[in-house]
């Protein structure tokens, strides 16, 4: 993959193709498990729903991995995806809440394997400051500002109550987080270079919903 | 809203469309409970970040609800999308899964409040069998067919580990569910008439982290 090439330096790559990039991650990473050696654009897209010159179109944003009659390389796929995707290098995470979903997250083993690794685990509920979580001692979120700027994180987990939301957005995006995944159901408003994940499960429920009354059922 | 305009005739509408449709009802519910009485297409677009053509193209495909010059009356709005949506009368749940976000998910509020009833909770690990799951007490994986079918559910949330998945997504589907939430990181293969929505947290994850990169952070 050439420098010229490389994520950072393109902007104008379509959301679109952002979010299919992790899931011909994971297929590679499939196929690299099965033994496969090479792959077609072709049988790729075939694994993914998707037709052979959109893999092609897609894959060459981040430089041209693919050779004709060969195909791609599954191991250096793998290997130049993850560094695209930003999960060759581990990711120090913060984790703002632990209800019920906090906990889930916690527990969840992907997490650390795919290198989101929670560091930091905060709450407002006095009652559960000082219990273990993980890895990780609940800390008030008192302290917020002071352990994200410390450890120098970019990237949180939103996972309180929706009445709370914005207000403790504005304090990870001051302490220097510049990605959050946000599980309340509230659009944050935050300063636009902060990049907002929202996993809104009621939300998503509905468009199932919608999906399954569109479709006739 | 006309019969022929109703979503179930017509399956030609876009994703994109269906995806934005929940986000309106979010959007007109807030305007209600606001005191809101009527919104132009314009003020809709500027909340949820969308152009005055779109609003009116996408609510369109449901229906003419505007007026020219008045704009929507937004109580006439909830009622029709929450039809629309398909939350106006409730869903029974099944949830198979009672680990780490199963938990999350039946302690979740929002799910019943917009119409998501969990009413199974099935697990395979006979040490969680008989506890109590919010309203449910779980039930072991073996009743499965029998009390899906019985309940005549259509819905269903796998909350399992991915080697379980594709197994018990067989399951639920041959017991009649038509849509499945799915948390595994696992590309189910089911009946093309069973529609699944796959909720990876890893994989939003790594879209996130992508889009960080993307963006030179």
């Amino acid at each position: 993959m050439s420098g010229q090439a490389d994520a950072n330096s393109d902007r104008a790559i379509p959301q679109p193709v952002l979010n299919r990039i992790p899931t011909y991650l994971r297929a590679a990473e499939d196929l690299l498990a099965d033994g496969t050696e090479t792959i077609s654009s072709s049988r790729l897209a075939k694994i993914l729903g998707l037709t052979d010159g959109q893999v092609r179109a897609d894959l060459v944003y981040f430089g041209a991995f693919g050779r004709p009659g060969v195909g791609y390389r599954v191991a250096h796929l793998v290997e130049e995806l993850r560094r695209v995707v930003g999960i060759d290098k581990p990711w120090p995470v913060a984790l703002v809440g632990y209800g019920s979903i906090g906990r889930a997250l916690v527990a969840h083993e992907g997490l650390r394997r795919r290198s989101f690794d929670i560091v930091v685990v905060l709450d407002a509920d006095p009652a559960k400051v000082g219990r273990k979580a993980g890895r990780c001692t609940v800390q008030p979120v008192s302290e917020l500002e002071q352990e994200l700027t410390r450890r120098e994180i970019r990237l949180a987990i939103l996972a309180v109550p929706s009445g709370a939301a914005q207000d403790l957005a504005e304090q990870v995006a001051a302490a220097g987080v510049v990605g959050i995944m946000n599980f309340a159901s509230v659009r944050l408003r935050l300063p636009e270079e902060v990049i907002v994940m929202n996993v809104d499960l009621t939300l998503l429920l509905e468009r199932l919903s919608l999906r399954l009354k569109v479709a006739g059922h």
